[in-house]
């Protein structure tokens, strides 16, 4: 007797999947549909959704009442209005990829289980090295930007020092990291745990090549050993891209391993009117970028590309184990690619990506680039024309960084307590709009900046209606304050 | 003019759905269809799937066919007869919560971007920690049971060293980790992440109290700190359970965390017949259990389960940035977990396995394990009233490893070459079975044990037949070596 039924579990799923279509997919990008249905406060979001596990399973109605509230209760990320995060939209073609990838549940660790899957993320690969400007190299997808940052990381480290994969530190000088203030902050997670520590990371303003070049020399006499400059290709809240071919010559100077983080920026790439922005990208050693993120592939989808050819990333990961690496298969064992990773199980996150470009083209991602420049342009141009929008710079890229001036405070610049009131209209502001539900984006501090929103603008989905929405949503919500 | 056309990508989702319920869902479990279609080399699949990423894009229907491609060509681990990983069968609710989390597309990072998520994980950890005995506690869920083992260790570390986070491991002593020779290879993987050094993972065999005690002496007289020992309930290829209580004995007395690595063997907990097996796992620091294993929740899905009440993950991993998670908002920020990762784009985990829960209960689950190990027994028994069929040894679980020796080396143990040829027959059975592509089981060799097979036996979906068929495949793919 089975405890699974195919008859039964294929119709719950199929309903499942309407219901998706419709709660999620219809409703959950219909301008005239809320981005949050509904806040709760999270008392009563348990309660309502009655998480608790029990004994006892339930009857296929009640599940698939389930499904309903949580699809009603979660964000709609894909919304137009949703301009929170580095993750907004929906491809079809790249949702199909992913649920044919859940389907088939496999693991990107050997040839053996995954055929397709590591020929197809070797194609991947490829083409994502060819934007970077390299017709060879090695690469491999990971778990999130941050992975792909702290794998550069280790690599770096491992190619100076082979022997750190059996010795460890102990015994090895001090070793620091150059990186910029404003790098994500995984560079710093990157460090904590590789054994480095966060005060190794040296943070450079790459804007001013020279400081760059005093602090290498600071930190080479202090008797720590520089391995890294990790730069940034589109940082996180202002999109600035740090200049690529000017580190370049201090890494080439220096013997040090260039990383360019480029998870949110790296898909300008794809853009013959603005991959001037990552100009030098090609003469960095690793470079991590993140189609679930402006390309709109899905969580997750992270690449680490790598320029090297001497199979330095499976040399410094790999643990040969027997069980799964056998060398005395069939077929080429260099196509078991899974000891690469520090992962065992490792998803397949090649799959989306490469429907969706199949689907598309490179022209077709290309264009989904360029329009986001383009109605970047539009709400710059917008904000300009409206008393109260005050740009904290000109955007390099698609994150814009404005503070709303609400009417009260306009002309009061010199007050003494101008700064604190600033920096409480964008969290009031959110408060508001989450309570309303009618579109989401991030604020925050900056250095000795008070709370600013940063907006970002890329998902195909968002028109220019949605940013005249945008616009006089924010007055609408703050114009009290 | 939108560059997504709803109504054109929601027809083609639903077609590929249809084509992956045939193709995956209906044909891929059926006994009367293969397990590998057909084997390819891979020079032959690449060209197959024509896998090239082209400037243009491509009409509707040929991506539907690159989907049936896709499909057809990869190998389908739900089948009965796939007995190759730990990971097999299909749970459909499982299934449409995977569809569900890919279609919600959010990140578990912030309560504000996924409300349900957030509640949701913390009530599935809660789920599982008080099947491990624990009342209180943390948890999170990572990307594959090695990361769940590395954030353990540097957990260990952490605890010990705080300063280790800001500083490294510059000017700390030598670290060491103990574990067993057979526990999984993300030990040393971590520890050379870590930057700890494969030399310092110290491997003692558990099955011996002293030897461990005795390893530790010398340890300690050598000058390395040992902080970490590792246990394994459930080992990759024997699926052996470590003395649990016998080694806490040990950790309580030198002040050691102790983790357990029950990504394998977990599940064992949701069974009053078999949780015995894991007795004394309450008195660990952590335990790391895949619930995309035995469970069949799907990959990935990982969790790291703590005893700490003192916030440590949040302490160690932390990375404050403000622009993610803002302390002056609405609601309360212990909600924002995001900040426990060391990743930042992390996948909600968590719903596949809360909506399988829901749905056949404790109670399912446990029933679920049970009949595991009824059909281990029962493919044992099999083994023992056929020739040629030998036991490395009396399974503990789940995994059932065994040479297959043919007729002409039956009764020839005492020959010279007989270690020699039977190291051979496994990989000439399976190179065999994948051309044929009726079933997959996976071998290797183990110290001085030459070439075995290990068959896992869990999915939901298998039969007695299934487990005859196995052995009847067998004997027919080797009957002539």
């Amino acid at each position: 007797e089975p405890l699974i039924d195919h008859a039964e579990g294929q119709l719950f799923l199929t309903q499942a999947f309407n219901i998706i279509v419709e709660e999620v997919l219809c409703k959950g990008t219909d301008v005239k549909q809320k981005v949050c249905h509904e806040w709760k406060e999270p008392e009563e979001l348990a309660e309502l959704l009655d998480l608790e596990l029990r004994e006892g399973g339930e009857g296929q109605q009640k599940l698939l009442q389930r499904v309903r509230d949580v699809a009603k209760y979660s964000i709609k990320t894909s919304h137009p209005r949703f301009f929170n995060q580095q993750f907004a939209g929906v491809d079809y073609h790249a949702l199909a990829g992913r649920f044919l990838t859940e389907t088939l549940n496999t693991n990107l660790f050997t040839y053996e289980v995954a055929p397709v899957f590591v020929l197809m993320e070797m194609e991947v690969l490829r083409g994502l090295r060819q934007l970077v400007g390299w017709t060879e190299g090695d690469g491999i997808f990971c778990p999130g930007g941050s992975t792909s940052n702290i794998y550069a990381m280790n690599l770096a480290r491992y190619q100076l020092f082979p022997e750190v994969k059996s010795q460890g530190l102990y015994g090895l000088p001090r070793l620091a990291i150059f990186s910029s203030p404003e790098s994500h902050y995984s560079v710093k997670k990157g460090a904590a745990l590789l054994g480095i520590g966060t005060d190794n990371v040296i943070m450079v303003k790459v804007d001013d090549g020279e400081s760059k070049l005093c602090s290498l020399s600071v930190c080479f006499f202090q008797g720590a050993v520089p391995f890294l400059v990790s730069c940034t290709s589109g940082t996180t809240v202002k999109g600035a891209f740090d200049p690529l071919d000017r580190i370049a010559d201090v890494c080439d100077k220096h013997k040090l391993w260039m990383h360019v983080d480029a998870a949110w920026g790296g898909s300008v790439l794809f853009s013959k009117q603005h991959r001037h922005l990552m100009k030098g990208a090609d003469r960095a050693n690793s470079v991590a970028w993140n189609p679930h993120k402006m390309l709109v592939a899905g969580l997750q989808c992270s690449a680490l590309l790598l320029k090297d050819t001497t199979n330095l990333l499976k040399r410094c990961h790999s643990a040969n184990a027997t069980y799964l690496f056998q060398q005395d298969k069939f077929y080429d064992v260099n196509l078991d690619i899974g000891d690469k990773s520090v992962q065992c199980s490792r998803k397949v996150d090649c799959l989306k990506l490469w429907l969706m470009w199949k689907a598309v083209g490179s022209s077709g991602l290309a264009e989904r680039v360029d329009k986001a420049f383009v109605h970047v342009r539009y709400l710059v141009e917008q904000m300009k024309k409206r008393d109260g929008f005050h740009l904290l710079r000109e955007p390099e890229f698609v994150n814009v960084c404005f503070w709303f001036i609400p009417p009260s405070l306009r002309g009061k610049e010199g007050n003494a307590d101008y700064q604190d009131r600033l920096a409480k209209v964008a969290p009031t502001i959110k408060e508001r709009m989450m309570k309303q539900g009618t579109m989401m984006v991030g604020y925050q501090p900056l250095g000795n900046k008070v709370n600013f929103f940063r907006v970002i603008v890329f998902s195909p989905l968002v028109s220019q209606k949605d940013l005249d929405f945008f616009l006089n949503e924010i007055e609408r919500l703050g114009d009290d304050l």
